[in-house]
């Protein structure tokens, strides 16, 4: 029997929860298809960080590194200012790992409730392919008061109006700046795996950019998604800006394919693209390193509203787990969840009360475990 | 009887069609409630660009601040690179004239199509307040090449790493760069103006950022708001990340009165609602500088590829204008052009192609201007 070690960590609000029910449809999968899961417990999020004053030390970091895939459930509490937990663990585990890939299914399964008039699973059916450790996510940013002529913003702030013939002020009495970035390495790879996931089909890579006005850095991005592109010829590619997208997201989503989208504006298309294909409690996202440390998570929040109520959606977790096992070569196992998350869908028998159901998140894993194990 | 004199900007691609409709119905109102205008040309746009290599000078707008409203086609043209007309005529202007707010209503008008199910007009009625002259739209950004040690983003560079106890690296090769900033006064201003447009009322006002990664920039958004909420203690609020928000403007857009915005999502979140309430060729856009010179538009952009063909939507365009003369002072025309573009759609007889009709361009202009009239 194939023995895997997969550390684990719940975190915040009904992180618990789902994540006991990715865990238990997992184990069902083992069972299933012969392989046993050791689960490693990491107790990082909010409760820990306020009793040791620790979000993830490095000797954490070093250890989760050892492993393939992380599994978690969900980061934020509401005790604690808003950035500190998802930098200081979620977006610090994303950069340490180097999870250059955040994968986004968008994808309406059967039986699903969709917001949107006139589409059918058929319509819904993409990927979105996230850059996850570069763009405004860098946490790179300041204040600046009055008078701090030789700062940056000022030197830059001289030439933009040279350039433009304006006279924006940058002194007038306080500012809160924030610097994106993106580099042609880290922008290049992100876009190759996109064109990797189109190559030798017939889907095609859209990419998401504000060119026309965030000119400096996303005319980087268009540059390097046509570098790449080029190397694809058999690959159709077009231009969305961000804007415009959520428009076709919610319109026209059968024109998409593979999207690949810079990282904070992936953030923002992405929950649309949850709510499309029938909410939140339904999407599940994979941080990937292709060579390293994956993590796989829903990509709802803690929702600490319901923390500890039995009642929220588990499939997003537990569509997650299906794609956590993919990436550790368990692929006929993973395909197994996912069609029982389909049956329990179709079924609509057991399902929580977002879905129009009064079961509870552990009835909903128990059924999901059921149908993997073909009982 | 009363006499404007109002410039008007036709732009490219659809504009001057558009612009000619916009024109026509602000034309019958006049003669409907007793006033003339004398509207007065300007060139600017991409044949403009093309003959003179003007974007717009100084002197236009110089002359143009004259005026209390200006009514704008739409600028964009596939002959010019993404963003140099956007940001040469587009945003100098909205910068130039200091039209800090953007207001975009974001309503379903009786009898159009909602892609989203289960809404109805009374769900999908509220506004959103864009803040217009700052953040991401500065046009601050650049490149920097390997080497460049001495560089603001290693400064940054050192510091996030030292926080974080990363290493993100600057260096790697090649990097694209863009910087945001919002001042106090920039930011006290727009969100004064979404407060003004609640108080009274049992409106609550909205806030969107992304504080919990963008920390710098939207956690000094979220402290300007709240320094604003104090003075309007009656006023309820909540606070949105820009993801979530699109997720609720998809499935709960009557939790929504008045949404503010900083300037890059507002433009994300306005092309979503203008969706939601049924398509870009309904929703119009004014910028705003309530002492100085505003300038209305329809929020859709310059669609080459429907040029000289009498084929898209004018409505956007015509609300625009009803705001345009609103601006001016004429509210009761105002109010008679958006109840007579209410009566074209309702009666859904003159509509163009996006509204499931076959009539022309101009045909849906000659409509409202004939219920304008009451013939
Ligand atoms: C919690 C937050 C930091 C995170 C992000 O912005 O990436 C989340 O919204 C997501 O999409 O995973
Ligand atoms: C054309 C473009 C520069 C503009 C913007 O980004 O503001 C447009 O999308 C808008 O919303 O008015």
């Amino acid at each position: 029997m194939t023995q895997y070690k997969i550390p684990v960590i719940p975190g915040d609000g009904i992180g618990p929860e789902i994540i006991a029910e990715g865990r238990k449809v997992i184990d069902a999968a083992g069972e299933k298809f012969g392989f046993d899961v050791n689960w490693v417990e990491f107790p990082h999020g909010a409760d820990h960080y306020l009793e040791t004053g620790e979000l993830i030390s490095e000797d954490s970091l070093k250890e989760l590194s050892g492993y393939k895939g992380i599994f978690l459930g969900s980061i934020g509490d509401d005790r604690i200012a808003p950035g500190v937990l998802e930098k200081g663990i979620l977006l610090a585990a994303r950069f340490y790992f180097d999870q250059y890939v955040n994968l986004r299914p968008i994808k309406l399964l059967d039986g699903v409730w969709c917001p949107i008039k006139d589409k059918t699973p058929a319509d819904i059916d993409f990927t979105v392919v996230r850059e996850n450790t570069e763009d405004f996510y860098i946490g790179i940013g300041g204040r600046a008061k009055s008078g701090v002529s030789k700062d940056v913003l000022e030197v830059h702030r001289t030439l933009y109006n040279a350039k433009f013939g304006l006279d924006i002020e940058t002194d007038s009495e306080e500012i809160g700046y924030q610097i994106g970035m993106i580099s042609k390495e880290g922008t290049q790879r992100v876009i190759n795996y996109a064109f990797d996931l189109a190559e030798g089909s017939d889907k095609h890579v859209s990419s998401v950019d504000k060119a026309n006005v965030l000119s400096d850095i996303y005319g980087f991005w268009r540059e390097e998604f046509n570098a790449v592109a080029a190397k694809h010829p058999d690959v159709k590619t077009d231009f969305n800006f961000v804007d415009a997208i959520t428009m076709w997201f919610v319109k026209n989503p059968e024109w998409f394919d593979v999207v690949v989208t810079p990282n904070m504006f992936g953030d923002i298309i992405t929950d649309l693209g949850a709510m499309v294909q029938g909410g939140l409690g339904l999407a599940p996202g994979g941080n990937i390193n292709p060579e390293g440390t994956s993590m796989f998570e829903p990509i709802h929040g803690s929702a600490p509203k319901y923390k500890g109520q039995n009642k929220v959606n588990p499939i997003a977790t537990i569509w997650a787990g299906a794609m956590l096992i993919e990436q550790m070569g368990e692929k006929e196992a993973a395909d197994a969840i996912v069609s029982a998350i389909e049956t329990n869908i179709s079924e609509a028998k057991v399902q929580t009360y977002d879905m129009g159901g009064s079961a509870g998140t552990s009835d909903v894993g128990d059924d999901i475990a059921r149908i993997v194990l073909g009982k």
